[in-house]
């Protein structure tokens, strides 16, 4: 047992978690307990990307189910465009559900304009950050927006095969000398396919480090399967360790993107995990 | 990281787990890593009551579904009074995919027939063990069975209300100086509530614990319910510790008793929770 987590076991963090339910589909009585949550370090949440197939009622009550509460809003729960009035209702949702609209994205940015529609849409949506794919020629200007503000843009790295930014290091490098509220939202899978692994990216890029994408792939290669928490390849007790060594305070997202048409068991399967480990290591 | 633990993970404890398959209800194509037990140093089952409400081809497919390979069959299943053809049809079932069925149980025992019908059962099926209740007072007659057959009685505690064996130590007293083939299915979740700590108990009775049904209880107390295992009050570090420590060399069943009539989630969640105790303890 480490000091740090019995002491914050005791703290704030016990609090998240869900209370009983429907389910999809057939409904059920669950009477889940608030202490999903207890003893663990790093609150988890989920990236909306994972619900691509379901609409937002179906997410919610997937997310309650397994307890996570803390939710990457994606444009097809919301769209960019949206007004005042639908952002408000949607965050209503989630909050009748327990469930806090942390950030928003990821949202891809090609254009200026683009650029602009995130920012705005991050103020309505009262998020304090945006986890977003700027075009690089487009960071000098995301900076600007990030300084008027005061909302940190994450940036978020895909694999081996992406263009823009394949692994952590391509984002950290184009952003290390602008203002710190330009960082990283590591996407563990995509970063361990091209090569590097999670819980070197997390020491090393520290100081930028905002939001995670957690998921597991079954190799460390271009090719690799995104895969069950805890089936794959990624060394999770190593990671968490990592997590701790540099005092990571923000959020571990689930991203879950094998089964997406009935990824429930899997994301369960990979909450689970992720609690165990985070319990266990 | 437990250097016996390392050992395991390289010798022959990796292979179980699960390959892609059908799901309930709606298909999808799931492609499940073989290395879903690798890294587990005490192999994972179910026991069979986490099934009451499904037919036996539903309950393989979630079986597969969570990567889980070892069986603990109930008569709902496969009824005690099966022919040999019955039976043999039921293991290819489980064996077709990939599925072991490694004892039987929970049977219970009122009379002496019982005793015969459940040992005949057993030599049928091809197992090694019972996990029974059968009544104190036909105890003397199953360890004749018990040294007649060589299949090992594991004698299952239920919780505080149970009349006949509401914990561990009520099964122990009075099989202690039997045959050492007579022995202890310990319930934790049944223990935890009868207000015995699973990680004391099989500490105690480590000499006669041939198995194990894991659960979590949402509370130290008699009228505790059963939740996901990783939300309830039991502390899993310590227990796998204590299993470690004690060498334990059976399986642990996981018996899920929430949500029966769509358990699947909370099966998932269970047996990820319990892979990353395993994981990162």
């Amino acid at each position: 047992m480490h000091n740090r987590r019995n002491f914050l076991r005791n703290s704030t963090l016990g609090i998240a978690a869900a209370a009983g339910l429907p389910l999809i589909g057939k409904a059920a009585v669950a009477t889940n307990s608030i202490s999903a949550a207890e003893g663990m370090d790093f609150p988890i949440g989920f990236a909306g990307f994972s619900f691509v197939r379901f609409d937002l009622e179906k997410s919610i009550a997937m997310m309650k189910r397994v307890g996570v509460t803390n939710l990457s809003v994606k444009e097809f729960h919301l769209p960019l465009n949206s007004s005042q009035e639908t952002i408000d209702g949607v965050k209503k949702k989630l909050a009748d559900a327990g469930i806090s609209m942390y950030t928003v994205g990821v949202i891809y940015m090609k254009s200026k304009e683009a650029v602009d529609q995130a920012f705005a849409y991050a103020q309505k949506c009262g998020v304090n950050m945006i986890v977003g794919v700027p075009n690089p020629e487009l960071l000098v200007y995301t900076e600007e927006k990030v300084k008027a503000t005061n909302i940190k843009m994450a940036i978020h790295n895909h694999g081996p095969e992406d263009k823009l930014y394949p692994s952590p290091k391509d984002v950290y490098d184009r952003i290390k000398d602008m203002d710190p509220r330009m960082g990283l939202c590591i996407d563990i899978g995509h970063t361990f396919r091209a090569g590097v692994l999670p819980e070197k990216a997390v020491v090393e890029y520290k100081d930028r480090l905002f939001d995670l994408h957690i998921k597991d792939v079954t190799a460390m290669a271009k090719d690799a399967k995104v895969i069950e928490i805890g089936r794959g390849a990624i060394n999770f007790p190593a990671f968490v360790k990592a997590l701790r060594k540099i005092k990571y305070t923000g959020i571990c997202s689930i991203e879950y993107e094998k089964d997406m048409n009935d990824p429930l068991a899997g994301m369960a399967e990979s909450v689970g995990y992720y609690r165990g480990i985070l319990k266990g290591s």
